[in-house]
């Protein structure tokens, strides 16, 4: 089949994955059935756990045309039996002829290709970077058996976050906070403790410039046994859901418009469970942007994945530590990072840093 | 007279003006007298205070043969009466017809061009980014009155200068350490207080890779009313000199090997007192390497022009603190800086920083 058919047909299947729930155990998946001639016999895409995977849904639409037919894929078809079974058998069994595939599946599903191969199927990769972007975040997680974590913090030059009588409006710049509306608008949980629920009564939306909405918010997950703070935005939140619910309030929300993520109260102190509560709730990548006791936690247990620093050029000589006590009594057992990334954000500095040091268990 | 003979002249005149001291009230300059058919006739340069100006030396060494004659120097001749008469009125008095200058002079020396034009001589400049670096140090300390302060501080992401147990060897890199060796070999002065003698016994030389002395080397700087610790680098180094000056021991250094800067012990705890003393010896420039007493102590007086950071990636959570308290309150009144240059020095950051607010007087 032509090169230019199959692309075609690539970018029409990543248009289907994307409409995808984002948060959900599986990944999402777009795929089109091509009849020899080039002709679309039938297209398929993930809809959220439960339901069909991509090729499945294309097969069943497909009825017996799918056989002799060209399966074009986002991710390589899976081997796992599941709710559903393995799409690289299904695919073998229905008789298509071909399978092209954008991105290898590194995760314990994958060996697809092999399945396909063996089964006679021609199987070919197409990379795909619209395809790569998709999976990024479930294929990462799926390795890590847990939500990828990054620690950001907003701090001054001397690792103050907040002046001496606890104020912290504003360390950083508006670009710095701008650039972090963005960074929850691409994961699927932002995360405090409620340390920080009660200090700052955060709202942790994602915002644009302007205040409004993004299209994609992420969880707001606050952790710790304390109840949320009376009149926070965070228990208005959950009090608006609840009336809702019970009918005690209409929805007063165009279907359309973006909400506000779910607000989830966690009421623990243990950083694995709360990465295995969220990884059942289909999240793959988490902000933590709770305080120092938090993601001392989180540092403490090894579930920081990567640092993000947003470094204002400003000392303040006093005032509560960006970084708690780690438990480090001399300089050879310093925490040791590699610099990743180096960018500014107006007068500030973004600094990306990841772990080189196994983190110490508690 | 060809452009290209003006050019090689100074070219000539820079390579004089090098030769002179780089820790002198005055800036190194050199002067070359080209007669109308270009030829050389006679050269100088200033070679310390108290010396002839490159001008005046030139001028003397020409006799007669100035007259009609161009001077080409790398500085505006100073219009200052000083131990020496200002040059822009020795010029005009011996008659030259021209003077081609690559350096205004923007200090209180400054208008030599208009006094020679006044006296009808032709006075052009001709830029020579030589003769720029040669005295920027010295035109920055004029303006200022004091010499330059950059100050100097290596620490971890989240401000800390040294481990909880004290132990602070290595936070930062060898790239960084040997980035530290070079600003050394390129100040007048490298500045710390006892605190720092005695807890880190530094030599304080400017070295290569090799531990080879570099052929500039800085002042030796200690301040504080403490003795400086027996047995260390710095009070070893005083007393070789005095020893050698009793005869005692004779000298045994080829001459032309490079020599540690002189140790200096100035029992004062006022920043202004220092770089008066410092402006007097000559120095333009001051790489402030003490402790958080001292730098907090030149930052409240207002007097560091520059924060230089050596950022390494890692976290000690605990440890005595860079920046010291210095009197803020409330995040409204944190200390701002611009950050002016990131580079990195392997895995280490550096950062340049100019304050922004103006640092409060004590
Ligand atoms: N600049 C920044 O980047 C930034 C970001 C966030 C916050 N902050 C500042 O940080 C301050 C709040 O600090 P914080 O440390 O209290 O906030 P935090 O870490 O967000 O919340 C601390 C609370 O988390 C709960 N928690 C969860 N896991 C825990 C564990 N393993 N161990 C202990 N407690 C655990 C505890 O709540 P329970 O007692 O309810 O169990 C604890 O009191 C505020 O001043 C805020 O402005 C700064
Ligand atoms: N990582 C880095 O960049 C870096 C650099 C240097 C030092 N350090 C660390 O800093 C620690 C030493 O800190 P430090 O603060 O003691 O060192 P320091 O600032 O170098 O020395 C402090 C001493 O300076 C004298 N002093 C001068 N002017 C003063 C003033 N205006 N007010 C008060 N004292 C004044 C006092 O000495 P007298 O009591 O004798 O009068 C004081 O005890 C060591 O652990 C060292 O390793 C780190």
């Amino acid at each position: 089949m032509a090169d230019a058919v199959l692309r075609q047909a690539l970018d029409r299947a990543v248009d289907l994955a994307r409409r995808g729930p984002a948060r959900d155990p599986n990944p999402r998946v777009g795929c089109v059935l091509l009849a020899p001639d080039g002709s679309v016999v039938a297209e398929g895409a993930h809809r959220g756990a439960g339901t069909p995977h991509a090729e499945t849904a294309a097969l069943a639409a497909a009825g017996d045309a799918a056989r002799g037919a060209t399966a074009v894929v986002t991710l390589e078809p899976c081997t796992h039996h599941g709710r559903t079974p393995p799409c690289a058998t299904a695919l073998v069994e229905a008789g298509v002829s071909a399978v092209v595939y954008a991105v290898p599946d590194v995760t314990a599903a994958g060996g697809g290709a092999q399945v396909l191969a063996a089964g006679g199927v021609d199987v070919r990769r197409e990379p795909h970077p619209g395809a790569e972007d998709l999976v990024a975040d479930w294929a990462r997680a799926a390795c890590l058996g847990r939500p990828h974590v990054t620690w950001k913090i907003a701090s001054t030059l001397d690792g103050r976050v907040a002046a001496a009588d606890g104020t912290s409006r504003w360390i950083t710049s508006p670009q710095a906070r701008s650039a972090a509306h963005t960074l929850r608008s691409r994961v699927g949980a932002v995360l405090v403790g409620t340390g920080t629920a009660h200090a700052d009564d955060p709202g942790l939306t994602a915002r644009d410039d302007d205040g409004m909405l993004a299209p994609d918010q992420p969880l707001r997950v606050v952790v710790g046994t304390r109840d949320l703070p009376v009149g926070s935005q965070l228990a208005a939140a959950v009090a608006a859901v609840a009336d809702a619910a019970a009918g005690r309030r209409p929805a007063d929300h165009d279907a359309d418009d973006p909400r506000p993520g779910e607000v989830v109260h966690l009421r623990t102190h243990d950083p694995a469970e709360v990465l295995a509560d969220l990884r059942a709730r289909g999240v793959h990548g988490v902000l933590l942007e709770g305080g120092p006791t938090l993601g001392g936690a989180f540092w403490r247990a090894g579930l920081v994945d990567e640092l993000l620093v947003h470094l204002a050029p400003a000392l303040l000589g006093a005032g509560p530590h960006a970084i708690p006590d780690l438990g480090i009594g001399t300089i050879a057992d310093a925490a040791r990072l590699e610099l990743v990334e180096v960018t500014t954000l107006g007068p500030d500095l973004q600094l990306r840093l990841r772990p080189t040091t196994p983190a110490q268990e508690d």
